[in-house]
């Protein structure tokens, strides 16, 4: 593991909804960090959501992330609010103003934050400062999550060698009485904090925002990241360059391991579409494929349908002509120029469709559009996850 | 069952997919009639939706309708067109004219028509005819569905009676080795071409345009009506108003009962959307919803969730203050002004959710647009009826 120098780590039970395990996480900045920002376009943002894009829009530099689980704060209205700016002043304790720490929630929607928790748990949480792993940290932001999501990188650039470390969690896009997508980054390279607010947003729209579990979005959903310069190493032009595709690559890890780890899942579809006329066009074709239904349990059945595939292209809203669609399925072009392909496709495709990984990829003709996006498929198993029996 | 003047049914059993059961259609009306079709919008349409509408666009009276089911006849290209038109040719030895007949198909994507086994069934289909009933063929044009769907009406005007007959069938929106959806209406009332066609638009628009069980569109799906005047009744103005809300009757009778007969549902929801800025507002926030797969699992199970029906109007694209937002589910107030209303919901609404429908009230603030969605819950049962396990 990789660490970003000046960054410490805090995990916690504060007892918001899980029994005996942590809940509560607090990453703390040495110095003052360059802080960016992407979030949910849900029109339902989450009080932290709201508490997080001012403080950055404050425009100051961040030294902390303030994350819990089992309770999102979302629907809580100015109480909500009030109460979440609350829990960033206790963090008076620690010698960090409220303007300084962004928070992030994911739980269940609609109570508010139990303060008296929040109150009990603080003296736990700075006593483990600077103990707590970031795997510590990963765990406790977990919500429906089967495993902890972490991956750290080295970046060598010119001046020297900078760190990227990256958490996030997240295993159904939404639902509200248990997950939502958080994301954190952080680095120690020095940076430009426009730079690094562009460069994230970048990096999050063909990584957290290139996959889907169900289509549903949160109202807590955010990336943030984190650049406290603590490495002294700057960046040239060049370096800038790998330093974010470095990032790009470390997001795209993360957003992969969502997928892996969507509810229920037992594939991870990698859709690559090319030929459209534009990157949006491809993009609302991957995710028509990448959300429909029948697609996902065809992928579960391991059924080459490639009939579903070019049925959801058909009503993506993109513009194509019929007649230049193709679509490979592993590899293996199974519907060409808008007719299929004759072949035993059951007996061909079956060792591909066994696999825990499917490319489908699909062309829109001759058009310079493309996109790249990560599908879970859809098991009985989302649904029990989901339906949560009631008897 | 009130069967419209001058019309006749034929059912047979051609063997195109099916053991033992009848799977081609033919509906044939005494003198031509005035047509009208509403089409799919999937960019992908399948031959006898092309032919359909070239036969409609015509302009000249139809006086049969023929309906198979098991081979959708879709992306099959030019070849899928010539055999579909060979179908309606051989209508000759009925008398009928290849441009007189309106032809659709459901089935299997991607294969061409078994021309051999249409032959071999057509002197069946004429042995039949005027001997099934339009239950028969009801019943021959079922693909995943449980039951047959029939609904008929009596119409009084001023000027006597006349007489509606709806057939349809469908499951699931789509799903290419089985399913589509296809409907037929049949009148014998004297009406205007152009009303006619303007009409039926307009009562698929809130009919079979306003259902979803998953959200996906086929390349076969139509909807087509038949006006033969043998009622010899014409329409006075008011009449056309009465006849109008009749024929939007039945066909919201008949596209109910496709989310009744959702591959796996088990409850219907009434999404019913209030307040939006306009009618296509009002749409997309109840799409958006009744889409959802956590609000229909959370439907399956039980759970009166109504997070996640406001993270799914959050995410829908319509326009709204969030803080003007309610949701009710079968008439009780429990999110309202943004917020959610105190209560014990799951005992409150137990009796609620334990019943086949569910009203679910939705207002996003002042604006007059408006909605009506009808859909199906998502369970395990859909996933095995898609996922066709292989082993």
């Amino acid at each position: 593991m990789h660490i970003p120098k000046g960054y410490t780590f805090a995990a916690t039970a504060a007892g918001f909804k899980y029994e005996g395990r942590d809940d509560l996480a607090l990453i703390v900045s040495e110095v003052p960090a360059h802080a960016a920002g992407v979030f949910t376009t849900n029109r339902f943002q989450a009080a932290p959501v709201l508490v997080a894009r001012e403080n950055l829009e404050r425009g100051g530099r961040i030294r902390a992330l303030l994350v819990n689980s089992g309770q999102a704060n979302a629907c809580t209205g100015q109480e909500g609010l009030d109460r979440c700016r609350d829990t960033l002043t206790m963090l008076n304790t620690f010698g960090l103003s409220w303007m300084e720490v962004l928070p992030a929630s994911t739980g269940v929607i609609g109570d508010q934050l139990r303060m008296d928790l929040w109150e009990k748990a603080l003296p736990g949480l700075q006593a483990v400062l600077g103990q707590s792993s970031p795997l510590d940290a990963a765990r406790a932001i977990m919500t429906t999550d089967t495993f902890p999501k972490i991956v750290s990188r080295e970046v060598r650039l010119s001046g020297g060698t900078v760190r990227l470390l990256g958490l996030c969690k997240g295993a159904g896009m939404i639902s509200p009485n248990m997950a939502t997508m958080l994301g954190f980054v952080l680095c120690d390279a020095v940076v430009d904090g426009a730079w690094w607010r562009e460069t994230l947003k970048e990096a999050v729209r063909v990584s957290f925002n290139a996959v889907t579990v169900d289509g549903d979005t949160s109202t807590n959903d955010c990336v943030l990241a984190l650049a406290n310069g603590m490495s002294g190493v700057e960046l040239s032009e060049a370096d800038r360059l790998v330093l974010a595709e470095e990032l790009t690559g470390l997001c795209q890890d993360l957003a992969f391991q969502i997928v892996q780890d969507a509810e229920g899942g037992t594939k991870v579809m990698h859709i690559e579409v090319a030929g459209a006329q534009d990157d949006a066009q491809a993009d609302l074709a991957a995710r028509a494929v990448g959300n429909s239904p029948l697609v996902k349990t065809a992928l579960y059945g391991r059924d080459p349908n490639w009939g579903r595939i070019v049925a959801a292209l058909g009503r993506s809203g993109a513009e194509f002509d019929p007649n230049a669609v193709s679509v490979s399925i592993g590899g293996q072009m199974i519907f060409e120029n808008g007719r299929p392909v004759e072949g035993d496709w059951d007996a061909l495709l079956a060792p591909v469709l066994r696999r825990d990984e499917v490319v489908i990829g699909i062309s829109l003709g001759d058009g310079e559009g493309r996109a790249l996006l990560f599908a879970s498929d859809l098991t009985e198993e989302y649904i029990r996850i989901n339906a949560e029996y009631r008897t």
